[in-house]
């Protein structure tokens, strides 16, 4: 299914210990989507377990690339993040670069899938990593989100609270001002209520955390999204 | 007429004289375009008087943006270069957020041209600039050419040896690998046979210097490039 008509999607993390009952019911919830990916801790080893324990069931599997050396066939989509309010260029374009330097040949680049991250979260993981230092205000987003649809043409724009549930304004005011680009929002969806929330105003909502700390709760918020009407 | 099918275009530098009828040979040489820009010394008055200058005819004019402040309504397209191999985020992306923030809502995004650069020449002024001091080799301006094309789907990648004649082994590298993403070639174009060359390998031709050192040099390289087939 293609990523465009995804409403909801659960992100597992490599790093991090899931039964294989809770994988099952993860992907057997209805979700459209699983996306591998964390912030550290990645290697290409715990990538690969949890590809082989995920891909007994039929529920379509994107791995996040964060290190080149993680990366492996046999993933239904390569999201790529590009992070537009880095403030190292390696996380804009550099491993990019690298990663084309070594494996441009034989990417199929119809598996690929660029998301124009914007972090607005400054004390996540992955801010401290690419070196996100302000806090973007609803300007700042707003004009990422233009980038993403406009100057890059990236099919995903990516609004990342990480571990914090967002603004419901600025996730708006992006919402509003993209049209072939689809909005990702993720963080802090903790309950049905919250994703219906984030799922009014975003294409596909991304539940995180709560799957490591209340798997019942984040399975109810796959229902609460696939019988809203868009 | 579409960028796209552009093989030859003159860049003429705001900051630099140039005469009336030096201005009309070049409209009227049967060039696909004028490219208004440089990277020093371009204000809102020279970008103004150029372009006063040059609307007399009818051929097509495109401001090369490299500062905010120098850009106004008039031009038929607006190339917004991000430079890719920029060691300096703000050109690869950091001006464009800032001008997007001030701009972005009145953006007509039908004339706007995203360019992807690869400074080869580390002495240019533009290297200087934008924080180029690695010389990139034909394995990285493939990668960068196919970064171009497939993660931020760009119009055009710029290949720009400013000042010095390109590798044409690099130039061909970089054409082989790009498809829906125009290639345009820049740099050390002094005469009709330099012109042919690269046009044998680049969709467009971008010719500068040499209009203010030796025009009708400049001048034979609109017919040697118009005359062949592609």
């Amino acid at each position: 299914m293609d990523i465009k008509n995804w409403r909801h999607a659960f992100k597992v993390d490599p790093a991090k210990n899931i039964t294989d009952h809770a994988l099952e019911r993860l992907a057997e919830s209805g979700t459209d989507g699983l996306i591998i990916g964390g912030s550290d801790g990645v290697t290409l080893e715990n990538v690969l377990d949890l590809l082989a324990r995920i891909r007994r069931y039929s529920v379509p599997v994107a791995l996040e690339v964060s290190t080149v050396d993680s990366v492996t066939p046999g993933f239904d989509f390569y999201f790529i993040p590009t992070v537009l309010n880095a403030s190292k260029t390696e996380w804009i374009n550099g491993i990019h670069h690298a990663a084309l330097k070594e494996y441009g040949h034989m990417m199929n680049w119809e598996e690929v899938i660029a998301e124009g991250y914007c972090i607005v979260n400054v004390d996540c993981k992955a801010a401290k990593l690419t070196g996100v230092d302000k806090v973007p205000d609803e300007e700042d987003v707003v004009a990422y989100a233009r980038m993403a649809e406009h100057l890059f043409k990236l099919p995903v724009f990516y609004l990342e609270y990480s571990g914090m549930f967002g603004d419901p304004a600025i996730v708006k005011a992006a919402a509003r001002v993209l049209e072939n680009t689809k909005l990702f929002y993720g963080g802090g969806i903790r309950n049905a209520e919250d994703a219906r929330e984030m799922a009014r105003l975003a294409d596909t909502v991304i539940v995180g955390n709560v799957i490591y700390e209340d798997l019942e709760a984040a399975l109810t918020t796959v229902q609460a999204v696939q019988t809203m009407s868009h």
